[in-house]
């Protein structure tokens, strides 16, 4: 089964969809896509996410993890408690219950790869407490989006 | 858990390691990085194989499937009964029990994403008698390395 990259990070009969399905929690300027979906030998789903340029992912952690490859352009991620800058077919691995977020650059889209469980719990979002805690270090402070 | 591409298709402290640990079966200019390793709660592993222009995988099936994305350059790749031409972006589900083979271009490198399952059973290399069915179709005959 091949699925035909058709140019400009869009594929065959691949719907570009909502980043989440329900529009309560905080992001800017997200599409999704179902590139592969789970089957019994393997029970995950593979995922590429555009965020465009300015935009970010919502702030959130879970007991599941991600397997992530950055697949095009550019930007910043929380990850394990650290801002990093991350470039195209740099590979991240968000462990457990770890706040995690993605933000595109100011002129550079965001896209990535990223796998997941199909059976996985739902994001957890920061409380006020959680984003005092989270504030404390300023790089994540300046950082995050919530 | 941050795995930075240090250019030219490698990654900090990720070996390139021989395609198959085992020297029996039948390939030609691939390496292999696995850039994540399976965690309980994903029990997968993301690897990078690449092959060399006018190298080609082994020619082979097995109940697990893959999940793959082209990466880097562009080659052909027997999927499902038939030789497609695949390059960069493209993706493919290799479904269980359905034999496959890559081949990197005369002057192109193939590269591509491949994830697994941890658990899996060990590839089947063809008979002779499954490459007597293979060879009926002109095309696969053509195509096939074994």
């Amino acid at each position: 089964m091949l699925i035909r990259h058709t140019g400009d990070y869009t594929w065959e009969d691949v719907p570009v969809l909502a980043y989440k399905e329900e529009n309560l929690t905080c992001f800017k300027s997200v599409t999704r896509q179902v590139l592969i979906n789970a089957v019994p030998q393997l029970p995950c789903q593979l995922r590429y996410f555009e965020v465009a340029p300015g935009g970010y992912s919502t702030l959130e952690k879970h007991e599941h993890v991600h397997f992530v490859v950055i697949f095009h352009g550019e930007g910043r991620a929380l990850i394990d408690g650290k801002v990093h800058t991350v470039k195209e077919k740099d590979v991240i691995f968000i462990p457990s219950l770890t706040w995690h977020q993605f933000r595109a650059g100011e002129d550079s889209p965001l896209g990535f790869l990223c796998l997941v469980a199909e059976d996985r719990d739902r994001p957890v979002l920061p409380t006020s407490e959680d984003l005092t805690v989270l504030r404390e270090n300023s790089s994540i402070a300046d950082f995050i989006r919530s």
